[in-house]
Formats: C-alpha cells, sequence, structure tokens
C-alpha cells in the first residue's frame, strides 16, 4: 500500500488527539517527522510514533526543518493559531500539501497570502474542519441537497464550549489560547460552525459571504473565574482580558442568507455548536437535535418537547449521508464523534490521488478572515465590514461534484 | 368594591382574548365603552360585555369617542399597531391611564411623544407586556436577583412564531401584519423578549441601552407559502414582501453587556421564545428550558441532555417569584400561560391606587423604539445606530422597589 510521507507539526493537545487517530485508524498514512517548539513535546510526538510503529520519525523543535525535507507528502500542522498560515504558506512554497488545524487568521492579509500562495505553487491547503464530517452535520447536508429544507435562508451555530479553565491554565499548560484572550478581541475561533453552514450555504461555489458585523458584550468571565481560584492562578490575579465573553456574528451572503455565529466560551454552560438551519419547508435545532418540517410536524404553544423535540437521531437514520453510511461504523471506532477519522481520510486521499482537497484554501481562507473581520467591526462599535471575495469571481461557478467527498477506495 | 372604568379600544383576535380575561377574571375592573374601527368587531364586543355583566356599555367605531369621555379611568388599547401611539397620547392628555398592547413603534419621535405627553400631564402609560410576568421569565429573574447567575453578561430571545398563516390572511381576517410585511424590514415584535430582558438588566433603572446593529435575512418565507397555497391567496400572487425571514439585532448596554433578539416569523418551526439570561456563575436557556449552575452542572462533550436537560422545572419550585406563589393558581385558570391576568391585575392595581404603573413610560419608549432603529440599521447595510436616553439621564438611579410588583390588596 502506498502510504503517505506525513511532517507532523504541533504536539499539544489537539496535536496529540490527531496522533493518535492518525497512528491507529489511518493505515495510508506515515509520520515520517515530528516537530514541537517545546523539546519535551518533540520527544513525547516521537517517542508516541516509535512506540506504535517501530520506527524513529524525524524529529525537531524547528518547523523550518521539516518544511524543508524532501521525502514528505504532507505536512500537518497542529500548532499555535499564530502559527498556522506562515507554516502553511511555507509549506506550500515547498511542494507539500498541507492540512491545518482549525483556527481563525490574524489578517485578511494572511488569507490573502495562503490564496495567493496556492495559486503560485498549485499545492493544495485544507482546513481540517472536522466538524464538516460530524454525523448531524452531514445528515442536514444530505437533506438540504435533496430539497427537504425548501431554500435556506438563515443558519446560525458557534463555540459553546466552557474553556475557562483551558484559557486560566494558559501559563502551566503552555496554551496559545490564554494569550489571545487577554489581548484580543474577536470571533476567534468561527469555523466549528461556519465549515458545514458554509456546505450548505454552497459558499465560494455559487454563494459567497459579503459583509459582517460584529459585537462582543463585555468581559467578565475570566477575571471572576481567575479571583475565585486565586490559589490555582496567583500570576493572573487582576489581570484584564480583552476578549468579550459572548461574541456574535451576522454574515451576510450574496443571496441574502443570513449567518449567525456566537462565540461563547468564557461563561458556564454546556457543550454545544447549535447548528442551526433554517429554510422555507424546514428547521433544524442543533441545540435539541431537532428537525421541524412544515407539514409533518406542527407548531405547539407551550409543549413543543412533547411533538418533535429530540427527533434528529430518527431523521438521521433516513437521511445518512453516503460518507457515514460507509465509514462511520470505523469513523466512530476512532474516537471524537468519527469526525477526525473522516477529516484525515479525505486528506490523505486527495494526497494520495493529487486531486483537489474537499475543503480547499478559498474556504480556509474565507472561513478564517472571519476572525480579523470581526475584531475590525467590535473596534467600530459593531459597524458593517466588507468581506473579500478571496476566489476572483470564481465563487458564481456552482460547484459540480458532490459535497465533502472521499471514497477510501485507494 | 372600587372599580376602574375602562375604555377598551381594539378587538380583534388579542383584544378578544383580553376581553375573555378581563371579564372573567379581573373583579376590580368594569368595561364601560368599547371601540372598534370595524362595526361587526365593535358589535362583538359590545354583546360580550352584555352578555357576561348584563350592562350594555358605551359602544363606537371610533376612537376619540372613548378618548372625549369624562367617566373612564383608563384606555386599554387593542387596536393595529398603527395606531397605539396615537391613542395613547390621545388618553394621557384626556387624564385617563394607559395600556398598551405590545408592538414596536414607527418612528423615536412617537416615542418620545409619549415620553413627552407622559412628563407633561402626569398620567401613567403601561405596556401591557405580558411575558413579563411569565412564570419562567420571573422565576429567572429572581434568581438573577438573589445573585444566582453571577454577574449577567448577555441575555438574548425573540419572537420565533411562525404567523405565515395569519400574515398571508390578512386580507381575510383584517390582521395589520400583512400591509406590515409587505413594507417594512424590520424588529416588528421586539418586546416579548426585551421586556424580561429588560428587567433582568435593570434597563432605565442603572442600566440603558446604548446602540444596536440589525440585519435581517432576505425574505422568502411569505412568497413561497402564498405560491403554495395559491388557491387560498389568489391577490396576494407574486407580491413581494419586504420584511426579511429572520432579523438579528444585537443591543449593547450602557455596562456592557449585549442582548440578541431574533424575530423569526415567516419560516415553518415550533413556538419559542428563547428566553435566555447568561452570567458569569450560570446560565438559563429558554429553548429547552435548562438551567446550567457552575460548581453544580457539569459540562458534557456530547451529551448534556442527560445532565440537566429541561431541569427548569424543578428549579421553578425552588425560586417561585412572590407574584406566582402568590397568584399563580389564579393567573393559570385565566388562560395563556397566567400572563395575562398578571399583567392586567398590576395595571388595574396601579390605576386604582393612583401609583405609577410596574411597567412605564420611560419602559414602553425603550422598548419600542428598537424597530424604528432596527429599520434604520438594516437599511444602512447592519450600521451601528445609538439608541435614545428617553430618561434624561434618570436611568443611572438604580430602583428600589421589587420588580413588577403588584399587591390585589385592594
Amino acid at each position: 500500500m502506498e502510504k503517505v510521507r506525513v511532517g507532523f507539526i504541533g504536539y499539544g493537545c489537539r496535536g496529540k488527539e490527531m496522533m493518535k487517530t492518525l497512528l491507529n485508524m489511518c493505515e495510508n498514512a506515515t509520520v515520517a517527522a515530528v516537530c514541537d517548539a517545546y523539546p519535551d513535546r518533540a520527544d513525547e510526538a516521537y517517542n508516541a510514533v516509535l512506540e506504535k510503529t517501530g520506527k524513529a520519525p524525524f524529529k525537531t523543535t524547528n518547523a523550518d526543518e521539516i518544511i524543508n525535507m524532501k521525502d514528505l507528502d504532507a505536512v500537518l500542522i497542529f500548532a499555535a493559531w499564530e502559527s498556522h498560515v506562515p507554516i502553511a504558506v511555507a509549506a506550500m512554497e515547498s511542494g507539500k500539501y498541507v492540512g491545518v488545524e482549525v483556527g481563525g487568521a490574524y489578517s485578511v492579509d494572511d488569507c490573502r497570502r495562503l490564496v495567493e500562495t496556492y495559486e503560485k505553487t498549485g499545492v493544495p491547503c485544507m482546513m481540517l474542519e472536522n466538524c464538516c464530517y460530524g454525523v448531524k452535520e452531514l445528515s442536514v447536508l444530505k437533506m438540504v441537497r435533496e430539497g427537504l429544507f425548501g431554500t435556506v435562508v438563515h443558519c446560525s451555530g458557534g463555540y459553546h464550549h466552557d474553556l475557562r479553565e483551558e484559557i486560566a491554565g494558559g501559563n502551566i499548560n503552555r496554551h496559545y489560547r490564554l494569550r489571545n484572550y487577554l489581548s484580543r478581541n474577536c470571533e476567534n475561533y468561527p469555523t466549528h460552525e461556519l465549515g458545514p453552514i458554509a456546505k450548505v450555504l454552497n459558499i465560494n461555489r455559487g454563494n459567497r459571504m459579503v459583509s459582517l458585523v460584529s459585537v462582543a458584550s463585555r468581559s467578565c468571565g475570566m477575571e471572576e473565574y481567575i479571583k475565585k481560584h486565586a490559589e490555582k492562578y496567583p500570576d493572573l490575579q487582576g489581570l484584564p482580558f480583552k476578549q468579550g465573553d459572548i461574541v456574535n456574528t451576522v454574515i451576510t451572503c450574496a443571496d441574502g442568507a443570513t449567518i449567525l455565529l456566537t462565540l461563547d466560551t468564557t461563561l458556564p454552560r454546556s457543550y454545544s455548536r447549535a447548528f442551526t438551519v433554517r429554510g422555507t419547508a424546514a428547521a433544524y435545532q442543533g441545540l435539541n437535535d431537532s428537525l421541524f418540517i412544515d407539514g409533518v410536524h406542527s407548531e405547539a404553544f407551550s409543549n413543543p418537547e412533547d411533538l418533535y423535540w429530540g427527533n434528529g437521531k430518527e431523521y438521521r437514520e433516513k437521511y445518512t449521508h453516503p460518507l457515514w453510511e460507509k465509514y462511520g461504523e470505523k469513523a466512530k471506532a476512532a474516537g471524537h464523534d468519527g469526525m477526525d477519522y473522516m477529516v484525515l481520510s479525505a486528506f490523505f486521499e486527495a494526497v494520495l490521488k493529487k486531486t483537489q482537497t474537499p475543503i480547499d484554501v478559498y474556504d480556509a481562507a474565507a472561513w478564517m478572515c472571519i476572525t480579523p473581520l470581526s475584531e475590525e467591526s467590535i473596534k467600530k462599535g459593531g459597524a458593517p465590514v466588507a468581506i473579500p471575495d478571496f476566489t476572483g469571481g470564481k465563487w458564481k461557478t456552482p460547484k459540480k461534484s458532490p459535497d465533502l467527498e472521499f471514497t477510501l477506495d485507494w
């Protein structure tokens, strides 16, 4: 079996998860090199590969050494947010496919650099947006494609994840979120919901995002949390956090559909991505995993839960996406709701077949630019900000091939 | 027993509901006069009062005749949205307490007129925002007042009610929503959620709303619905609706808290007001009636419903608002979740005692102005628009008395 030779950069929390899935599940990839800026983490990555495969990978703390290697097919980037674009650009320039972990950009220019580098080199760059492959997201996408929703008018979702402990622990666990939450105020993590929504709304494939407004609440969650746990975080007492607790961003698309994204990471709550799709014929609400079909379900004034609340599962059985039909069992066995296995498989298949990746550099640029543009809008009191067209007009062409496809028939 | 002598204006759908509650439940009020611009509806109102009480009320199709009556204590306005402010102003000028059904304003000047008339005449004007008295809203308010939520940072909610049939039927049922949906694009019905949220955030009582941004999706729901039901609505075929299907409005308050309001009335869905309060110590989500308390409930990655989903009821028993403790049983017997009885009782009590109403003219102005300001923001592509201070600086004084109080001890 031909194998993708991978350089693996970044072995923090997310890197470890993805390494595990890669080593355990992806027979078509081999980790030839590992890198982390922290020597102890580079050692850990090295040991993980050696233990699992019996083969010692090349090891370094300098990402450039990975980029400069000659016998690598692809680079996977799980390092800090700030390093995503520089490493991705360097890797494309060195001819290596790029798979980059999710995150927002720091400037629109960074997004342009990604696109320009791809157009110059022809080397694909895929954002590894695992949530595009979620079982709920893909089955709703299938329903949308089959017309169940009628015209899609509005979508919403967000990253609703109480990260206070992770952020406050940044000086101990060396997590880049701490410095970002201290110094920035923006929709810093837009893609977990924007990715699946962009697929539903055909962004860059017949539609595009044209403008946004973004408003941040005040920032109280982190400071109160740190004060409450004073013994645990003595060095953070009284430090002001710039990141607002809740950031709402409303995006308008070329076809008039709107997208509401909510960043919600520093207040107590349960995890949710609240993936929601609203059409003229149906509604899906991720918060309670419920599908409302016009003419099938009926509106109830006080007791909607009796009628269809939580019926998403039932419909997923009817509208199983082909990818989940074929690979669902294996994906679930890989953990993290099966999404990581799916997204890695899609990436490795593109590398092996030397094809375009199902999430391409234009997707990455469009999704990542929401972060700096939201920062600008927030600074201007919520003023509307134009979203650039990174495709040079190519967004107007509807895509014909299936969504997010991969076949695994290597 | 002393009774409030009421002039009742507007006998459409909402007027009928409120008349029923008034006649059946409110011993302290008597309907002395009825009015509707449509003669058949004025007749219906007349007959309803006569049948229930044995006494014939004065009847007219001209609201001015109600305004000019000498022996009325109060006017209740359930007529079309467009008439709320003109009738309220005229009634205050004639010395009658005003109870006005919910709705948005058509201009900021209209809101100013309400306030100026009150300040000139000293006659109170209460928006009958029944949702302020909802059992969920009031118990969450009690939790907030007792500190359970810590610092409140963000609230959200909206009017999520599929009204397509009512709107399309406007030429038959003579509902003012039809002409409004054809001609306007705005957050046209902000107060059902904004009212309770304003109480939580102490708006006009130590806090105020300072600016908003508002973005509307395209308008597809009504036109597709009318096309689908062509035989039922032949006169509406092909008419363009101006009102966007989903309108998201983000309001920023003086203390930095934010409010997200969503108008959602022309796409299939179940009813919800999705009243949501987010603090540094707890979260309440109305969509699934769930309360998450920091340190009590734990975040779960994939299966939050197992842990606390739908636990709101349990906490309402612990945090029953005094109004619901005292009058809950009677209120529920009156129908419409008990809210109508509560709001009418609060109004009649203020009239009888000649006191200020618990929802006052400054509340009405602040809540109603969201409609024209959202219209302006939408027209300007989501640009931020300043929200006026209608209190002349008095908003800075925290209110000391309890919330939304009434005693019923007449």
